[in-house]
């Protein structure tokens, strides 16, 4: 079956409906936008996320083209640009929101008319989402040749179109694979997101808190050893730092001290990220580390939470960086863009 | 003021009162044991845990002395060793309880009747509980002369009487630190029982997911870096391996990788445990990691979690195990046994 979070984005008549990652799968509910502002608000307070905003960002520009259809092509213009800036600015760790806005306006520059930039940014929509979807399906593609048949594979948070390519490309492959996934506070998009596609596409589980870890990555317990540690990234320096939802860090420097190989999934690195110190590292409200999907579970005594919601994790914890050209050893990575796509 | 932790297990004429740490803070629920069997049951389902399951089978011991006054000796002996085992097979990690049993069955060996028997077990459990105590001061005070004034400390799970006297002893000396506090998943001891008894003592705290403490470690991000990991160890062994709560393997490996000092407190190794292997470490029911304080939080399809209580971190991650005699290297620990208390 095609799993829900699959197609979590949709461009209606109305506006853009999105799935509700917040409360999904306890609930399924959509929330619509309106406007591609609107859009980016819904990004901003975590409605969707992982490759979620990526959907929703093409969708928000499709629908400020559309809005702006009866307008004239300057102002129609000036909205695109203006709507895709507020879509860029919506999060700031991951990259692929704003290279799309880039690509899209790079795209309508010879549009005549309102009516053909709309028709122009449909075709460059379209086909960025395939790109991505194809490029997951390469990286799940690579990534299956590095993990054999019959191993046991840790995930955290939720890889969305990196996690169902690799799961179909490994079964495509005639590879079964077992999965421990790390539950992932304070948004818990591991037991909620990524546990429920893999349970949906058939793939055998077993969950565990965020500090089982490093216990599991040892080797100790009765669960036993896993093979590979494969995340996503949402972004990758041109040196080979990985940054990725908070926590990805610890598991890297767990893996790599007990000899697990760390892969790291992303489309490119970025050309624009040198070091790790030329990406913004979103800070989300502390008080989210107070509770529980809502409801408070931290002492009523507490004042005071610190959610980043991502780290960095150096290229010395990092086996391998998997792109859609291939796979680097991290502190070649920045060779991806003189190669070609195959 | 006195936390309310601090004194959590009451022994009246009813039974053993003990303070349900499971659901405290957010309520103050008493579980009353009416016999030492009881009690394990509480200390099995936890009830309370840290240093409470030795509270608790002090009290237990009182309990079951009392009990059998009014019977012949030997009945009263045979009660005491039997309930002795109940209470030390309640949970199998941590060595206190059993090493308790130990020195109250010994003390009691010159009893002429249940009655004296009686006497002897309020004495000696008495003795035993000022000498936790007061050892638990000791590891405060030493702990205080590794950490410098205006320190920040990063501490997991819930460390009890050990961070009460920590605390106790740094004001003595005129010390102030600030803590981060790992909110410790599944039972969150560290957003509830940490966080609530540090800010009942007046600690500047802020709370952290497990998951963002290799991050803060490894000092990225607004909240700036900390300058030492402690954390309470459930049991030590001969040879330097630390068993704590799961997830201080994690921290222990990135405090390593990231320079940390990572200094462990437990009143004693264990003589009876020469290396990990020696040492059983507890698996709970996996159900824990699908629900939090209650409440379902995983996906409905997730079928399997998987949940250690507990994990072993070798001794190259252990910067100095601090003990009631003294400071140790984690290589040089088992000399623990040579050395006289001060």
């Amino acid at each position: 079956m095609r799993p829900v979070l699959d197609d979590s984005v949709r461009l209606t008549d109305e506006g853009v409906l999105i799935l509700d990652r917040r409360v999904f799968p306890a609930r399924e509910e959509w929330v619509l936008t309106r406007t591609a502002g609107e859009v980016a608000v819904a990004i901003r307070a975590m409605v969707t996320q992982s490759s979620g905003p990526f959907y929703a960002g093409l969708a928000g520009l499709r629908l400020s083209a559309r809005l702006h259809r009866g307008d004239g092509l300057d102002t129609a213009l000036q909205a695109l640009a203006d709507d895709g800036e507020l879509l860029t600015a919506a999060r700031p760790t991951n990259n692929h929101v704003r290279d799309a806005v880039r690509e899209v306006l790079d795209a309508v520059g010879a549009a005549g008319s309102a009516d053909e930039l709309a028709e122009l940014v449909e075709a460059e929509t379209a086909r960025l989402e395939a790109a991505y979807r194809g490029g997951s399906a390469e990286l799940g593609r690579l990534t299956t040749e590095l993990i054999p048949d019959g191993a046991r594979v840790m995930t955290h948070c939720w890889m969305d179109a990196y996690l169902i390519g690799l799961v179909q490309q490994a079964e495509l492959a005639g590879r079964k694979y077992e999965w421990v996934v790390t539950e992932t506070r304070p948004y818990l998009q591991g037991a909620r997101l990524t546990a429920h596609t893999l349970a949906e596409m058939g793939q055998p589980l077993t969950l565990i808190t965020d500090s089982t870890a490093a216990s599991v990555l040892a080797g100790q317990g009765a669960l036993g050893s896993v093979d590979a540690l494969v995340t996503a990234a949402d972004r990758v320096t041109m040196d080979g730092h990985v940054i990725n939802k908070v926590g990805t860090l610890s598991h890297a420097v767990a893996a790599s001290a007990f000899e697990v190989p760390f892969y790291a999934l992303v489309l490119a690195p970025d050309r624009t990220a040198a070091t790790a110190s030329d990406v913004v590292i979103e800070e989300r409200d502390g008080a989210e580390v107070l509770s529980t999907l809502g409801s408070r579970t931290a002492s009523a005594l507490v004042e005071r939470g610190y959610y980043p919601a991502f780290d960095v994790t150096p290229p010395e914890f990092v086996r391998r960086i998997v792109t859609d050209r291939g796979v680097f050893e991290p502190a070649r990575v920045g060779e991806y863009h003189e190669r070609q796509n195959r």
